[in-house]
């Protein structure tokens, strides 16, 4: 077996499946060995990833394939949000067929959260269902999306409107990517690290991430491979115990979401970073429990050093009513007859409830 | 609890999820109480039918939703096998989103199989999964399309090339339905029919199947509610060992299907009927276990017996080239390698047998 540093098993229960997220630095470059060990009848890869990850790494990840006797084949989609889309998708079916992809064969994300995304749809979906590894190239992903299973891509107005669950056979975690990850992509990752801070009591209990992020605020980079581990290991818990999102469980993971979807779907997707829209999510998460009384001002205070400290954006684009971001908020796919669910900190950095009974205005102050 | 003649429990093992199979002449017009007993949150649900289907039988089931309090949306797909694309599903996608359905409503597929899989398609996908529902108008569907979870829409040159598993909350099935069927539509589901008698002690050992058939050749129609439900057993026999085909077993199934599909796509799913390609694969499938030995002619000929009162398709639409249907076995999904698998009825009808090296000439052979 591989040695790697760091591992996070996740079994799911359900379906049994089972499958390791293996974090170490210059592990990119090991692929081929984790492909051997996991998929041992795999003959074929499709390699989806992003014009600007391709220029990064598809070369160094191709060559390992190559040599350890894979055909290796590449589809790049152009960056950003407009590719997580059902035409583009048609575009990897297309690929998928004409390089007679198998079922024992793998799709392979390499890159961020809309490669993961959109790869992991067509792996789902494709003869119903062929191998899926994610190498995720983003902090936001190595934290978050590229753990629990989640793929979809947008349709018309409905951010991942069109999904399913599909687990991956293994993730591959190389935190030397991050050294080339822009620091607005870096903000927009640490903005979901914060999330998970902020979450922890109600997911694993052990409360150790938020003091260690306050005392490790300036050399955050020695640490990736703990930290990425800890992050996935929050959501691992959640996602075992409610893999399709059923139980209410994985709602925890959305504190700060029910805002930045919002802020998301009125800029277009265009304007702000998903990372972004959640650092804007959290504030003003935050601002609604002060608000209901639930979460003291000490509590706030001690978040915004660590959220400062990072530079996290604190304003939303201006020009957005807020009685058009609380329509927004109720036609989320989460929204039950209208009703918008909050996922909000309450008593201390750690812990949250759940609310669907906030009154309107003060969403609306929250928002102005 | 409503009371059904007869019920066919399927639980899968793995999720731990399990709905009935209701089987009852007149159950159409109770499906409002099958939706309040088993979803009772829906609040809306989307009737996807075709324009045969929608003539006959759209109304009723309408009326009696909304008689119990259910907003009821129709959609309306062209009859025949065009309509599992990519394209029909993002009509429906639009009409989900224009009534702003909720994971806690459902999708109704009233129609056969095309129907069927192409809503199961949708509600699988959109929103990362609502609820199903699927009432069967043909026999075929009945007795196979509508049990097992498999939903899918045809890719390019791929039939059922992109889909996933999912199971409905319940599957309807008013045998009274068959009144108004095409004779060549029910031919269609009286071979997939003949197939289940042939797999019967791979799938559940009880082999009661064929001989009932041979003693009701003629009065087939006061016994659908039965004869649906035995199928209904030995499919979900197979299904709820492997529901998402991993294991091999569900294999059994696709006897007579390795030749069915390359006749389908030789012709491009125009001049046959699904039933009626695995009518023509039943018969290759049996010269071929001839022809290997394996299945002795006085077999056969019960089962020609059964084939000719039933007056199934013997012929295959002239002009097919042997070595073209071979080719195009070899491109399907199931293929390894290029490894043609075949599933052969062995020693007695009942009992099968799964072959993956078979020689070419002897599939040319029974081919041409």
């Amino acid at each position: 077996m591989t040695n790697i540093a760091t591992t996070v098993d996740v079994a799911i229960p359900q379906g049994a499946r089972r499958y390791p997220i293996c974090i170490q630095p210059g592990l990119l470059t090991q692929v081929h060995r984790l492909i051997e060990e996991h998929l041992p009848k795999a003959k074929k890869v499709l390699l989806v990833t992003d014009d600007v990850v391709e220029e990064l790494y598809a070369d160094a990840v191709k060559s390992v394939l190559k040599a350890s006797g894979l055909e290796v084949y590449v589809f790049v989609a152009p960056m950003g949000e407009p590719s997580k889309s059902l035409a583009m998708a048609e575009k990897i079916y297309n690929n998928a067929l004409l390089m007679n992809l198998s079922r024992e064969d793998a799709i392979i994300a390499l890159g961020g959260g809309v490669v993961g995304d959109l790869a992991g749809y067509c792996a789902a979906t494709f003869y119903r269902g062929v191998n899926f590894v994610q190498i995720p190239t983003t902090l936001l992903a190595q934290v978050d999306s590229s753990v629990g299973g989640k793929v979809a891509v947008n349709f018309a107005s409905a951010k991942n409107g069109i999904g399913t669950f599909y687990q991956p056979a293994f993730v591959l975690v190389d935190p030397d990517v991050l050294k080339t990850l822009p620091e607005r992509q870096l903000q927009a990752g640490l903005a979901e690290v914060l999330k998970y801070s902020m979450i922890e009591e109600n997911c694993r209990g052990d409360l150790k991430l938020f003091e260690f992020l306050e005392n490790s605020l300036t050399r955050l980079e020695k640490h990736w491979p703990e930290l990425i581990a800890h992050c996935c290991r929050i959501k691992k818990a959640v996602v075992v115990q409610d893999e399709t999102d059923s139980k209410g469980i994985r709602a925890y993971l959305n504190l700060g979401h029910t805002f930045a979807h919002a802020y998301e779907a009125a800029t277009n997707y265009q304007a702000l970073l998903h990372g972004e829209a959640v650092a804007l999510g959290l504030l003003k998460a935050t601002a609604l429990s002060e608000q209901l009384k639930i979460f003291p001002k000490v509590e706030t205070e001690k978040m915004r050093r660590v959220f400062d400290a990072w530079k996290l954006p604190a304003e939303p684009p201006s020009g957005l009513s807020a009685s058009k971001l609380l329509d927004l908020m109720r036609l989320d796919k989460k929204a039950q007859n209208g009703k918008i669910k909050f996922i909000l900190p309450m008593v201390h950095i750690g812990q949250v409830t759940i609310r669907d009974n906030v009154p309107d205005d003060l969403v609306l102050s929250v928002l102005s």
